[in-house]
């Protein structure tokens, strides 16, 4: 996944992945599918990966499954598909939602929630070929409330939980396949986070409307070559304007947040 | 949903918990919802509650969905029935998850993942009829790896992260509707749990297949009342039998089941 990541941002010249969450309170009176289709023929050029929040499919019962097939199958098949699941549960049932995920609604990179520990996301991690994003410092204020604690490291020393988690990233990344997800509004802790893991891909949400700051969020979410970031927008993109011209309302807002985060990337130097 | 489990706790002596996960490699190559109410017709004067857990059926696709709404109608109303999905995410996308789950499929209670904080349990918690089963220490080895963590309380002490998230269902119990999950395989821990959080309902997964020994269970996981523990089987009651007569083995399984629960509860003494 993590070449097909590649290639994309490079080809797009872009570290934006655009999140598909349709919204019936917000978006047009349209089918998902079909607002989703205009969303990505308007942006695909312009991203480096899509991702569709399951839970905004799920809210919506058969009906929104059956749009979320569509969406994925509709996604250029160069584009990367991230299905944004959070899921983590023992591991003969994580199998089945990695069944799920990757098997039948063909995504090729999950989100996973780590609380269970390394067994349970075993099901994920054996997709050599699929990206496994594990959260880690997610981007809400209660974050905080478990992901700041600091945790004994048996050995007299201390760091917060989701040093912890991305220390234990390294040891599940045996096929190059995980990622960690950490949110923008936490910019000291993603310098942190980067530093612990200087290869992995990260999945940067919260900018925007959750009030990260995008300057900070490139400096450093990026790796040395100045790649790996995927920085999400979604409400930002997709619901840029509640009218009939939403899709070149949403190009629009893409391409300026686009060449936004490429003007730090520049700024920043390095290769 | 407490009043609800309790009555249907007292009314049919039982502090178990069927798990309905189906699988069609262990199943008869029946209906799923016809095979889930076989189950439900064989057992429903057994038990406290029905576990359906999401990834069997979302490994399924739409078909899954359409077997899992149906087997959420066909449980007596006067029996709960616990989703276990052990969902997670920010406010803005839990709310559509607590849509989902609450308001579509109808479930009694959930179960969630804590990793997110305060603010992610929110839209669930807002449902004061409803129960929010926190996932606490789980029943999986790789358990360890994270939620035995020694977490410093800011004061000086420490505690294990599952007893930090145990304390923290305190503060959220302002609605009387939260639970904890904890696994029968770590008796010493679940003992801690009850010590820490006396007056709240533990969701105990994790014997027979997994390991966890009953009569700890029992002893452990239940309230000064000898209340308020949901006792969970799933595979040792669905499968009991791979043949035609499996719902008479169900039974036969879930009656041994609930009356070995029902002898260490009576050794333990009590009110």
């Amino acid at each position: 996944m993590i070449e097909k990541l590649l290639a994309a941002s490079r080809s797009n010249h872009s570290l934006l992945c655009v999140g598909l969450d349709p919204d019936p309170n917000l978006m047009p009176p349209i089918d998902i599918a079909d607002f989703n289709r205009q969303i990505i023929e308007a942006t695909s050029d312009l991203v480096c990966a899509y991702k569709p929040n399951m839970a905004f499919y799920e809210a919506l019962g058969r009906k929104g499954l059956e749009a979320l097939e569509k969406t994925v199958s509709l996604v250029p098949a160069h584009i990367p598909t991230i299905g944004d699941a959070k899921r983590g549960d023992i591991g003969n049932t994580d199998r089945m939602y990695a069944r799920a995920l990757f098997d039948n609604l063909g995504f090729d990179a999950v989100t996973v929630n780590p609380y269970l520990g390394s067994d349970s996301l075993e099901p994920f991690l054996e997709y050599s070929s699929k990206g496994v994003f594990v959260l880690c410092r997610t981007s809400n204020t209660g974050s905080r409330d478990f992901q700041s604690l600091e945790c004994s490291n048996g050995q007299g020393g201390h760091r917060p939980l989701y040093l912890m988690v991305a220390q234990k990233a390294l040891e599940w990344n045996r096929k190059g396949n995980v990622g960690l997800v950490v949110g923008a509004p936490h910019p000291e802790e993603l310098r942190q986070v980067r530093t612990t893991c200087p290869d992995l891909p990260l999945l940067i949400p919260g900018i925007g409307a959750q009030g990260g700051d995008l300057e900070a969020t490139v400096q450093h979410g990026v790796d040395a070559n100045g790649e790996k970031a995927i920085i999400v927008s979604s409400r930002q993109i997709i619901y840029a304007l509640q009218g009939s011209d939403y899709a070149r309302a949403a190009r629009d807002a893409a391409l300026l947040l686009r060449d936004q985060i490429n003007q730090f990337l520049s700024r920043r130097g390095g290769p």
